[in-house]
């Protein structure tokens, strides 16, 4: 099993609620219900907070929307505070479906609720399928849910989980007005032992820097020289620390990875800080980009070996 | 004055509203009111069509927050439609109050609401201010402003401007757990003569890259070999088109001065593809880093008269 | 005819003398006799002094050699003084012959001379060809080849052309020990009228930086990021000028190309001096790698194009 | 002691002969004539092949002059053929004396002889001092000491070592036309203990890269990265291997510097090929540039346990 967790494996799971969000459903992909209980949190903070503080072991939260952008919360949440480190990423396709009580139909609604992100990325079709209905604004997608099957709305847009947990059909699916969002989520552990290498796994890190001309270039020539691709890389503010520049990032490859290893040892050398934020299996559906045979492992030992035998003053071939 | 608008100003300004948010405020600050008329839109998409059909000379949308991050439909309706450029930036320091209708104090407030999002920047001292008052959420920041002014609710979190507007009291300032937030502002205009330049100047644009290891390197080589520092970079998923990377980056410097021409040039040429957003005045209150003068305006001429010189068969020094 | 000199061509040609020397055989290569009039010069120092002063029209001097790699005189002598460009290179192969009078056998030698150069790189084939004789030195090799005919010595190693010359037998060709050594020569004349691009050139340059840690790498980057290959490098001393590095490069391509007159242009902004040395038609028998898309010069001045519309406020595409 | 070399020190000294050249010399300052005995030998092949043999335990070669520039009979004997070490360089004023036997006044100067190299550097003051004297060649300086000793001549050009082994008198010192010429030797050993480190030491090396665009900027980007400079660089021609190039350098540092080991680490994996050549005290007279904190070995020694700590699970920091 790919990106299989450390031997004590989690068994109480925070995550971004409320139950019936993306986040649950993202987590019942990660975990079989029979792994572990699960803990709605209110907040990103909270979710994190709550591993820090051993109520929880694991946290399930957004790093990125594909439609939202990246999630500050988690960055910043995972960049400041005691070290937490990622153990697995979740791709989760964001999709909305119109809930109803069973045998409602279209023309039946008169009103309609759901978070207001919701309704903003569902504006368009919501306006064709229920025109002359004014949404209303819940605070979560699950919470508009509850309320249709408390009869207090006719219909919400929410997840098909959350129709599931609370009993609604899907009239409607796929009501977003541009499909095919993801969200990524990322599971938070404390510090501990790693996930093993895959083979196609991705690193994490925020990396701070001075503030002066080339100074990314500078980090980035450390993953270039030794073949290492970048997958994202963000600047980050960092208001606090005028002059400074921090920067998260994922490369390809695992810190077990003599590459990605030297590579990280290289930034904290030159970087004025440097989190190491978790080595896990890729889970985008992609392959990492192949491994230059002058990048493999194989040869790090070998030039290990080699420079090992000059230093001894052995024939430097 | 610095940053000044091309000759036609924009009279007729589309922002993202409804009217009392923060994005109104902005544009209160960027553009006073008698020099144009004012029009809150439903979203940053609608913002931007407004501007792109012609109902509307120019458009304030957000760019990024450093709470929230940045703003994936400003970054990604720019780079997408329509050409139109960024001439102007505006920073603005979000801060939520708590209002109320003259007269109410703390110990009157019964009910609460707010956007969603501004409950959660605000969770923390509202547990403090109100405990077990439950908020209660609503389309904008704006629109629980009015409700308090209607009666619906007894108190709002929402922005000064709001409070204002519609005749509340500010019973309780900055709200916000994590004070200090900023959002940056950019305002959008169809092309034509671009600001002109201050000497603090930002520039933004888009590249799109095929997805190799030391693309990004490459892409930034391009900036450091003439001296020009980045001041944001952010990778945006290509969903639609695999094995492409797309960068979005402001860098210091205006379109028209060499060194950044000659860069954009360079991106051009060696890019997949490269949209210009604009050069634009500073505006968050800092200064540019020195230029050093190998690569001012006065070297690169110096340098290409030197280059005529050598073609034509001159002494070349 | 690719290479071709400028419009009012060289008519006097001064060379490393004497006659009979490898230098004359490279000029009679590049220059046919009908063409212009020739004068041997003592040393490369009073060949381009004679090009400097007027006295010729252009001087045809030794660059580097594969067996006594780089002459610095020459490398010294366009680095500094009035300037001077390259027109053109020349490749000679050096092969010594064994030349003796018509009709002397090998039994019948008893006596040797030649340049020490010259014996130093056939030692091994003389000692088995001609054990016993021990060699005699001559100021050159064309003057080994004078003496025998004048009979003073039995045999000489020259070139053929000085055995021809003479009136001498080839007795031994190829008596270097080590064979297919080659000899690069330069045309040089003053500044003027380049010649015209080929579609295979090289552009030589002298280029002085600070000595400070990654100078070189910055210099080098004005080429890479320009898709520009160097075919040579080398650090000269600058004893004069403590602190400084100075580097002779050779370039694929011609100064009229855009890449290379930016690359030009570029090292001209940063380093502390450059020097062009000319534009020239290669000729060592290969090819110039090819010119990416992204750096040829329509791509150049595709971008230009796009730059000044974008400057004009044209939709910026 | 600086640079002190290697346990058991050599005591049987190949070097570039005759008795009485500069070479010699240069060994008399490296190496005090009590410690060993001195073998001259005909050329820079035969002292690296005496030391390959076995038949010297050590060889004093020339590198590079200032005059002269680089010598390629030791860069490509060091290059090729079984694997030797520099451990000691050591730099020769080069300063020609006018030599006579005792008595002579210049005006009694009839005949002068002397190698042809040395008869060129000083031609200018040999025709001031010594006007209508026709200068014949020898096949060596210190040759042409002795037959002024033994009165065959009236006047040599040669090192002050060959006028006092001969018994003759300076004349007149220093009588280059550009006087301050130095040469650099290097003592060449078989691969053993390294010398150790001084603090100001330099490493050599050959580096061997496929000819692409970029090739060379990828190969100093390994120094650059880890804050390494370099002293020397030049291309060497690789007639023998088609689309390759040949680098020789020297930089700062020491194989038993982590960064430098780190450095040449990378280079064997990603060059064709790396030959080692030594690291040796630095004896130029200046000091290495100073190494940046972050490059230092305690920085590689933090960097080591952080990348260790964070691999075994630790708290990453």
């Amino acid at each position: 099993m790919p990106g299989k967790l450390s031997s004590t494996s989690p068994t109480r799971f925070a995550y971004l609620g409320p139950e019936g969000t993306f986040a649950e459903a993202a987590l019942r992909t990660a975990v079989a219900s029979s792994e572990g209980a699960r803990y709605p949190q209110p907040s990103v903070p909270a979710a994190l907070a709550a591993v820090r503080s051993g109520d929880a072991d694991a946290a399930l939260v957004p790093m990125e929307n594909s439609v939202e952008g990246s999630v500050p919360a988690t960055m910043d949440g995972l960049a400041d505070g005691r070290p937490l480190v990622i153990t697995r990423e979740v791709f989760l396709d964001v999709s909305f479906v119109l809930a109803v009580r069973p045998g409602t139909e279209l023309a039946d609604v008169r009103s309609l609720a759901s978070h207001p992100h919701a309704l903003a990325q569902t504006a368009g079709r919501l306006a064709e399928l229920l025109p002359g209905v004014v949404p209303l604004p819940t605070s979560s997608t699950a919470g508009a849910a509850e309320a249709v099957a408390a009869g207090q709305y006719d219909a919400a847009v929410c997840a098909p989980i959350a129709a599931e947990r609370y009993g609604l059909a899907a009239l409607v699916e796929d009501v977003a007005d541009r499909p095919g969002a993801v969200t990524r989520f990322v599971l938070v552990e404390p510090s501990g032992a790693l996930p093993a290498p895959t083979g196609n796994d991705k690193t994490s890190l925020v990396a701070v820097v001075g503030d002066r001309t080339g100074a990314l270039l500078d980090l980035l020539s450390e993953f270039a020289v030794r073949g290492i691709s970048l997958t994202r890389i963000e600047s980050r503010p960092t208001r606090e620390r005028l002059g400074v520049y921090s920067f998260s990032l994922d490369c390809e490859g695992h810190v077990a990875d003599r590459r990605v290893g030297e590579a990280l040892a290289a930034l904290h050398r030159v970087c004025d800080d440097v989190r190491f934020l978790g080595s896990y299996a890729r889970a985008d559906g992609r392959e990492n980009k192949p491994v230059p045979g002058t990048a493999a492992d194989a040869a790090f030992a070998e030039a290990e070996a080699w420079l090992a035998g000059i230093r001894a003053g052995a024939s430097p071939g």
